[in-house]
């Protein structure tokens, strides 16, 4: 079994940690199937690209700001998330294709409204829409997308859906909210911190498990399970993200690094860096009392982020996500081996092997 | 029958109006039928109060950006049309008062995410939710809001009220788009005009009709009547709105005049000034080439908002909001004699009588 993944291990990252994962796991010969597998996520990117292609385009300012985003494409892991666990049934249908696109324009339409309260400059390695359109159009294109979203949710008449859908979106705000009202306070516990992700990030990988679940005719054991595993991979992906923000470079994660910092944001690398650094603390209650000198303070921001790197924190932040996607995997237990199956595990083991 | 009315509208401008237009349209015992109505009134609004008090409250800091707003308490003037349309059928039941409560909460979302958009400062005579709790805050309550709306509508199992709802949100939306690319150009119709607050107005009154409507029990003809009463209703209220914002002054209206010229918005009574006063055109092209100093613009639409004055226009202005409260009122033809259809004609006639 070992030797059936090894090659593969020796030239990817990813593919090693998935390897040393799946065995501990029982599931050895997942490394030797990931390259069927790859045709597999190929058609399934694609049908969600077409479905993008499908949200219509006119000269409105808002329509505009809304495909700046869209047409920078993301990852789009919400989307292959309702896609894998409708194929767990009866497949990935033309209705678990709309709730795929009402996903990632449920995703986009809070990235539009972030980028205006986190006045970000820089998104996916372009101008942010509020840049280029203007606060006024990035508010209302997320009000329009997140409208069209629901809209199409609505259409597909999935029972269920639309309710879990509102609530979820509700849970979303209330940890944006949560958020904001910690920002700038430099202290805050991992419960906080998980708290804060569970709402912001999980909550809408949840939704698209779920989605994707019912759209398939799966049973309710089946759908809480792919639940739970949207929760745990949804968190361990927020965690990878903050540990890019502090590890990564401006040319491979589109932004600069240190934006969580200079934005005020506690996040797991900051927590665990607080604990292990006293000069950091420091640092922070100095920047915090003296924001209004921005050269002073970009200064002070590139030294916290060094102190951070050298903490050793960014590997705390990826144990800390490898946990989750051990708990992603393990919530999977009950479903029936398959392409499909494997594809999701595929999906959560590549969650933390990511450096954009 | 004049006689019955001439008492009231010695005291009343807007009574003294409502004589007028409702000796025109044959229905000249109203006046008298005024004071009946008033009891009737309060009953409303107070059902409406305390359905507005049901809206939780907590620490969060989107709750307290929304309730900053909410508790200044507007007109109420949607609620009402909900629970008139719906006591024109089986009556204001708990589900006609969850849709009171939605309409209310879509408006105050729609005013939160303006303010932010427009930058405004004052709002119902207090500092707006975005100067005290900032734009962020304002953003996300405007989204919870919305999002708390859609899931009330969606309790109600009301049929078709949830997808006519999102796409009205949609209409509002796009119309506020259409006004955002259009700011701080000086040319324009009164199509464009009407184009615009049909969709970021009217829309809301027409659903509201409609939901009473329906929750009521109306049969489609009715429900359509109520719907066209809605849309003209709208129109007339933003058109006197739009008057108050040249005609009157902060202590009545709450802000400060002329903000909708700073803000770049051609509304109706520009439209009219700039035809009738070259002057007015000079000065607007002059305040839009000279957008950098604060003092000299100041002054400058200090004398613009007296030229529009001037001009004769805000009695234009009105003159067309009292034509479509004419055609709201022609709407209800085919709604039976009654107190509720009395109550539905005084709201529309009092609309062009207010002050602030």
């Amino acid at each position: 079994m070992t030797h059936a993944v090894a090659p593969q291990a020796a030239r990817d990252p990813v593919l090693s940690r998935l390897a040393s994962l799946s065995i501990d796991r029982g599931i050895g010969d997942l490394g030797r199937r990931l390259l069927e597998l790859e045709g597999f996520v190929r058609d399934n990117l694609q049908d969600v690209d077409r479905a993008l292609d499908e949200v219509p385009r006119n000269e409105r300012m808002i329509n505009a700001a809304a495909h700046h985003l869209l047409d920078l494409r993301g990852k789009h892991l919400r989307p292959m998330c309702v896609a894998l666990a409708s194929r767990l049934g009866s497949g990935f249908s033309a209705a678990a294709r709309q709730l795929a696109l009402a996903v990632e324009l449920v995703h986009t339409a809070t990235l539009l409204h972030d980028d205006v309260v986190d006045e970000a400059v820089t998104r996916r390695g372009r101008p942010t829409a509020r840049v280029t359109y203007g606060n006024a159009a990035s508010i209302f294109a997320g009000d329009w997308l997140l409208v069209g979203a629901l809209q199409r949710v609505r259409a597909t008449e999935v029972p269920g859906l639309l309710d879990r859908m509102l609530a979820i979106i509700e849970e979303m705000i209330i940890a944006e909210s949560h958020q904001l009202e910690r920002r700038g306070r430099i202290d805050g516990s991992v419960e906080d911190y998980l708290r804060i992700i569970e709402g912001k990030t999980a909550a809408l990988f949840r939704w698209a498990m779920f989605a994707g679940a019912r759209a398939g005719g799966l049973t309710l054991e089946q759908e809480n399970a792919l639940e739970q595993f949207g929760l745990h991979l949804g968190v361990a992906f927020q965690a990878v993200d903050d540990a890019l923000d502090y590890g990564g470079d401006v040319a491979t994660i589109g932004k600069d690094p240190g934006a969580d910092l200079r934005e005020g944001k506690l996040t797991y690398p900051l927590i665990v860096a607080l604990d292990r650094e006293p000069r950091l603390s420091e640092l922070l209650h100095a920047l915090v009392a003296d924001g209004e000198a921005p050269e002073a303070t970009s200064a002070a921001v590139t030294s916290a982020v060094e102190l951070v790197r050298r903490s050793g924190a960014l590997e705390a932040t990826r144990a800390f996500a490898q946990g989750h996607v051990e708990l992603a995997l393990e919530a999977l237990a009950c479903i029936e081996p398959g392409m499909a199956k494997d594809q999701l595990l595929t999906v959560a083991v590549a969650s933390l092997g990511r450096t954009a």
